[in-house]
């Protein structure tokens, strides 16, 4: 199923390569710093990826020291504690299930929007799972995107 | 939040503005057919997103028939039905809560990758809903790349 060399792409081969071909899941980390930059260069690209009435259900939370680490790696499976020490930054993605208090803010075109929420805790936990792991998506591909030379 | 001037990324603006900066979820269709090595190149360019196990529980049905159509907008909400009706193709995403019985074909690296969702429907569930999500989006940053002046 290699069809794509039969049909035009406006994403260039380059892109396609940096994004999705050519990107493996990291499994060894230098323990250099990551630049606050970089993060919001990365939020700033993927935050409006499209969800169901634009909702924002995902939380980003950034570990940096190696106490909230290390407080972490207690709750991961064995096989992933190294590595999650040896980075410099761990972003651990959640869900907010009570994310349709804010709904009226990304989506103001639809005010009801909240109110189908509001009422059913678990239409709101598996609506925070389907959209947060849509945004979950778009950030493993945005972040990617940045440019890691950034002490050279 | 507009820091990405500031930080450098190795996708081009071109490509930012094409998958997520600039990109709106389409409302109107022309009914034109798109063709079928159009869908097969966004296939190739994601199949490969990254999930948990590498699993694969996304299942994608391509409505062509009106008659397909006509059947599933009695499932949607009404305001998504005329549109529905007038594209030449709705892509239907679901999950497959069985996807661990080919979980060895993406993932031969963990032999046990399978036995862990075979005895646990719940947890099955979740993780056809979480993994089938980040499927599904990268499948909408996906479409949005091919070139759709396929007639011209």
């Amino acid at each position: 199923m290699s069809s794509s060399a039969t049909h035009r792409s406006l994403l260039d081969p380059a892109a396609q390569d940096l994004l999705l071909r050519q990107a493996y899941t990291e499994d060894r980390f230098t323990g250099e710093a990551v630049p606050g930059d970089a993060l919001r260069a990365v939020h700033d690209l993927v935050r409006n990826g499209p969800t169901a009435f634009n909702q924002q259900p995902l939380r980003i939370h950034l570990l940096r020291s190696g106490a909230s680490r290390r407080r972490l790696v207690r709750h991961l499976s064995p096989s992933n504690g190294e590595k999650t020490l040896a980075a410099s930054l761990t972003a651990l993605l959640v869900v907010d299930t009570a994310f349709h208090l804010r709904l009226p803010e990304p989506c103001p075109a639809f005010a009801g929007a909240a109110a189908l929420y509001a009422e059913d805790p678990a239409r709101r936990e598996r609506s925070a799972l389907l959209n947060g792991s849509l945004q979950a998506a778009y950030f493993l591909v945005g972040i990617r995107a940045p440019d890691s030379r950034w002490g050279r």
